[in-house]
């Protein structure tokens, strides 16, 4: 199923994220891409700690990244997020983070998979998740497919 | 250009890298290909400092990873590095982990520009290091392209 | 010279922050302090960075913290900072970090350097900082010794 | 009971963990000095890990240090790490980190608890692990107090 969901939320770049070319330390946006995700999930009344809470947790098995313009120490950014769509046991996110000149620093995409603290098999996503989602569902086009 | 260099190296994830799901968090694994990258480049004797003493800095704009096997604490892991490709200003990384099992932990891909410290535009590849790569090229079988 | 300046700010625990304990990892708080020590400094009009535009680079000498209680992953912290006195070419932070029950995480401080950026020497705190400070001056009971 | 065992362990500064006034980031020392424990722990026939695998945690609950001389980026630091009292519930460790040139670049100590993983209160050390120690026991002068 594919959503239209999209969620922004703000942080500043930490000194000890900065590395000494002055700029953000590539490695440090899988941080930021996931506090974009955990707010987009609270926006839906699905913090990410509820869903550990009803035993599932959500590892990420896919992380694609591009990096178009630096961003520097004390920038406050932009983390745009889009739940683009769950499949089965999976769910997929979209980012974009931009600085206050509006420049794009970088796009990006992870994909997760709901897996059952237990059993530590991979479980379908919560109903009650979906159903939290379901307003903002995509008409399907490509069902002839 | 492509090459056929590799070069394996191996850390140890510490506790300060694991997370509450009890596995290596999913955004150190940049730092692990950071490392996987430096050592191969001293094993050219081109440590990635020498690189910025002749005033040429080397952003990633590109990272990409699959998660395949949760890595733990304590984990010694080898990093297997692989230098691909060094095409006009970029050079191309490919990695793969494994822990001591032999299970491959993930895999993963950058892009880096070589960039010159004062002008901030993108720069050749330093002659020098391309010659301690020269052994290692493959034979060119697009050149009909 | 002894100052009252005291600024609170917050955040929250990433979960890449936390470790297998299931508690926010022991090194990152040093991390908090900076975001305290920052915004504390942003709140007198001196963000950290103009601090370095004016060519002047603050590294800390020391830093102590004593851990209370376990900070866990999505907390919203309260990081309460002190400015306490400015000594020559050294200012003392304290720091409380509360959690949203109002339980002491954790608490410390750090003595900071005034560097010139150029000589790397140690320099006076900037005049115009020290003006910024200058109403929240403590009256001074050690001028006799 | 105090004790006089020392351990060396080298680790070398990531790209990743300078920050942008080039040196190393005060915040990963915590980190180093868990790498020293660790590996002190490990000359022990202790790695921390056995300590988890027999249902007892050690977290910080004090940390202290003092920079003397900045660490830079591909620097081969050694950490030298001391055991110098087991008390009750309570490690205490001591650590001094030098670079290659011997430059002390930082001297610091921690406090650690062990916990009982089950109850989450404090325990006693395991008595295993003092066996290990044992023969590094120094002679109590403090006896009479």
């Amino acid at each position: 199923m594919n959503y239209s969901y999209t969620y922004s939320t703000s942080l500043r770049v930490r000194y000890g994220e900065t590395d000494q070319m002055g700029y953000c330390y590539y490695g440090n946006y899988a941080q930021y891409f996931e506090v974009g995700r955990v707010e987009t999930m609270r926006s839906l009344s699905w913090p990410y700690k509820r869903i550990e809470e009803i035993g599932i947790m959500l590892p990420v098995t896919e992380f694609n990244i591009k990096y178009k313009f630096p961003a520097k120490y004390d920038d406050l950014l932009t983390v745009v997020t889009y739940i683009k769509q769950v499949k089965g046991v999976r769910i997929f996110f979209e980012y974009e983070i931009y600085n206050e000149e509006n420049n794009l620093i970088c796009s990006g995409n992870t994909t997760l998979v709901f897996i059952d603290f237990k059993t530590r098999f991979p479980t379908a996503a919560p109903k009650q998740f979906l159903e939290s989602l379901s307003i903002y569902k995509l008409p399907d086009h490509d069902s002839g497919k």
